[in-house]
C-alpha cells in the first residue's frame, strides 16, 4: 500500500552524459513501478533521475544540502532544504528503502558504503564495483538495476 | 507556482484535545490554500494537522525522529525517517517557509525560537506568547493563524 | 571521576557587555569546579565563557557551525567544525550535562527549550525567564548560576 | 601552534586483533607528534587508537553515536554524545584535518569516501585499496600512515 522509496545517487554535473541518461531511465522505471524517487536534489544524476520519474508521473523528493529551496532542480515534487551540507547524503540514504547508485564519485561511494553499513539494499550501475561481501549488487542496465532494487531477496 | 511549505509544530499526545482540534483546522486551511504541510510526523498536533490537510486533499510531509518509516502517523503523503532524534526539529523548521505552533511544550518552544532565530515567519496559537521583538505572531484562531503564516508582510 | 560538561550558551556579539562579563565569570567558576565548558565556539557569550574558563586553566570545547576550525574563538582547547549551521545548537545541548544560558536571544531560547525538552538541567542568567513548570532555573548571579547548574537536586 | 586533528576510523570489535594493534600504534605516533586524535569513541579500532594516544599523553576526542556519554571507551579525554547514530561518522571526518582508516568495513569506507569527497587528506592501512584518482593513500605500516597523514604534500 505504502510506496517504496528508492534513492538514486550519483555525481552532479552534465545532465546529458551516458550516466545521466541511465539515471533518467532508472527514474522513469521507478516511477512506473510506483516508487517515490529520493535524491539529493541537485544536478547531474540527481536531476536526470528526477526528470525521468516526474515525466512518468512519479513523485520526486529532493533533500538539499543548502538552505535555499530554489537550489533544487526543477523536477522535484517536494524540495527540502536542510542546511547540512554533505551530511545530507546520510539523510538521503536513511530516507530510502533501497539505493541505486549511477556512475562513480566519492560522494556516491560514501552513499553506497553507508547503505551497505546500515543494511539498505544497494545497486550500482555504471560505477563502483566493490567485490566485498555485503556490497552493492552490480547491474548492467537501468532495467536490471531497478529490478534488483525492488527485489525482496 | 511553487507551493508554500508550512510547518505545523506542537506537542505529541491526545489527538482529540482542543489543541489538536485547532491543529486539524490549521492543516485543513493550509491544504485549501495549496500549501504543503510539514510536521515531525508523530502523534498529537502533528497527526491532527496532517489529518486535516490530507482530508482536504493536501500534501503532507513528515520528518521523523527515528529510523523507521512505519512510526509516522497514517496521514502522511511522504514520511522521511532521519534517525536524528530531537535534532530533526531543526530540519522541520528549516524545511518550512513559515511555522505555525499550536499549543505549548518545550519542544514546540525550541522550534518557535529556531524559526525566529533563522528568520522564518512564525505564528503561535493556543500556546507560547513571547512578547519580545521578533517573536512569533500570536493568533487567536486557526483562520487567523493561517492568514498570518501566509501574509507576506 | 569524569568531569561534568556544562554548556554556556548566549548571544554572539560584544565581548565587553555586562552579559559577556557575567559569562566570563561563569566560565571561570565552572573551570575552578573542574568542569569542561562547552560552547558554540563563537563570539560574545561563547568567547567570554571560554576565556574565563581557559584563564582558570580549564578545558573548553567549541562546537562550530561552519566548516573552518579557524572560525573558533582563540580560547578553545578543542574546536570542532561541524558544517551544520544552526543545527549545531542541538549538539551543544546534547554534549552537555547542564546548560547555563547567559543573556537573551532567539538562538539562546532554542537551546534553553531543547535542554528542557530533553531533560538537561538548565539555568538562565540575565535573560529568559520562563515561568512554566520544567523550565530553566533563574539565577541572579554567576555564582548562583554555577551552583544551580552543578546541584544534583 | 594549533594542533593537527587526525581522525582514526575503522571497525568496532576485537581490541586485540592485528588491525586494532596497528590502530593503537597509529594513535601513539599521532600523540607523539602532538596531534589530537579524533574517533567515533567506540570499541575496536576506535578504542585502540584512543588507548595508544592516551598512553602517550595525547588528547583524544570521541564523537559518539548515542546520547549517553558513558558509552564512550575509557581512553577518551573528551566524549561527545550526539544522538545522531551513523550520521555522526560525517562529523568525525568533518572534525579532522586528516583521516587514517585502519582495517576495512562499510562504515570505514563511508568515512574514507566522505574524506575524499570533501578534500580531507586520507590514508588507508590494512584495509580499503581504491585505485581511483583522488582516493586514499595506501600505507604499509602505522609509521608510514602517520607520515602520510601529516605530510603537507
Amino acid at each position: 500500500m505504502n510506496p517504496t522509496y528508492v534513492a538514486v545517487v550519483g555525481p552532479s554535473g552534465d545532465p546529458e552524459s551516458p550516466v545521466a541518461q541511465a539515471a533518467e531511465e532508472v527514474g522513469r522505471l521507478l516511477a512506473e513501478a510506483g516508487c517515490v524517487v529520493v535524491t539529493g536534489g541537485g544536478t547531474g544524476v540527481m536531476a536526470a533521475a528526477s526528470r525521468g520519474a516526474a515525466g512518468a508521473g512519479g513523485t520526486t523528493l529532493g533533500i538539499l544540502p543548502g538552505n535555499d529551496r530554489a537550489e533544487g532542480n526543477p523536477h522535484l515534487t517536494l524540495a527540502i532544504p536542510t542546511g547540512l551540507g554533505e551530511v545530507r547524503n546520510a539523510l538521503v540514504v536513511r530516507a530510502a528503502d533501497a539505493v541505486v547508485a549511477v556512475g562513480g564519485s566519492w560522494g556516491t561511494l560514501s552513499e553506497i558504503a553507508l547503505a551497505c553499513r546500515t543494511g539498505v539494499r544497494c545497486v550500482s550501475l555504471l560505477g563502483w564495483d566493490l567485490p566485498e561481501t555485503g556490497g552493492p549488487v552490480v547491474a548492467d542496465s537501468p532495467a536490471a538495476a531497478v529490478r534488483a532494487a525492488l527485489s525482496s531477496g
